[in-house]
């Protein structure tokens, strides 16, 4: 397993970690299997979109922190991030990508993402690969 | 592969089964991989978020109920559930943590909760460990 | 691995595939472990739900569609393609499936689908099993 830090910068934001996400998979030494990134917290995900154009995580985002507020009436949880919780289900703590010929299989357009909803914070992810 | 039951007592409700999933992990032997908790329901779902403060769990579900009403204009399906299957879906049926040194992985806040989207039911939960 | 192509007619449309990810596992020759079914389009997506009604597909597509509506205000990517994009990522770019006796683990009313949110177009599905 291998472990990496990342520091956000907003409440809201999507960090690119492809790059980090294949240097595990280099250090596993495994060519065809599977990768599971993994993210310990619980107002944070991970997901898998474009990284051609920021301006769809713009997009993203915008819906997100439109249709989940932060304040909503009946909400109980005293740390007021409870939007933040409802995001990290909603996207999902992980993803599970295809390993072939020592690489993770993506899409021409796809990119793996880091999904912050209470930041700025200092974050970990975790990354396991199978074979 | 592993497999549990677990009774829901409420139309929605939020099960923490961490415990079970543990245990499954332990039985398989498996110290290092990756481990599945797949739901066989297409009403409920699995996820991961914080299991210290309950008012998360009850944030969470208004915001499901409130945004995926059970009736909808235009909605066609006769068990009038609709609802529990959308949620299913955005939850997602499974997760997929990572196994190190015989343990889950998992951020000091998180727990593995099944969710009941259509209950009370009496529901089954499967977990496998690859190695 | 095992790629194949699927023919989407519709902008927004859910494809069943579940015949083609058994083909895929008995294929692999393995009888238990892990079966990803990985989607390598960003404006797509993978489940799992119903495949009894076909009226639960129906709700769920009018659901999406309602909530995620293609032109939304402050809506800046230049494809006009902004909600097929949320979508793939609530929905999720792939399933993880367990596979026990050569067969995958579905329950009763479960079948996979792929989730076309920017069709009509030609997809490619990539399934890996790991025992």
């Amino acid at each position: 397993m291998t472990t990496f830090r990342i520091q956000t910068s907003a409440r809201n934001q999507f960090v690119e970690i492809t790059d980090q996400v294949r240097d595990a998979i280099t250090a596993s030494g495994i060519s065809s299997g599977l990768c599971v990134v993994y993210c310990p917290h619980t107002t944070a995900a991970i997901t898998v979109n474009e990284n051609a154009d920021p301006d769809v995580v713009h997009d993203m985002l915008l819906y997100l922190n439109k249709t989940i507020p932060q304040n909503q009436t009946g909400f109980r949880h005293a740390e007021e991030n409870s939007d933040s919780h409802i995001k990290a289900s909603l996207v999902g703590p992980s993803v599970t990508l295809i390993v072939e010929d020592g690489e993770i299989v993506l899409g021409r357009w796809q990119g793996v993402y880091f999904c912050e909803f209470d930041g700025p914070r200092t974050r970990k992810v975790m990354v396991q690969v199978v074979g």
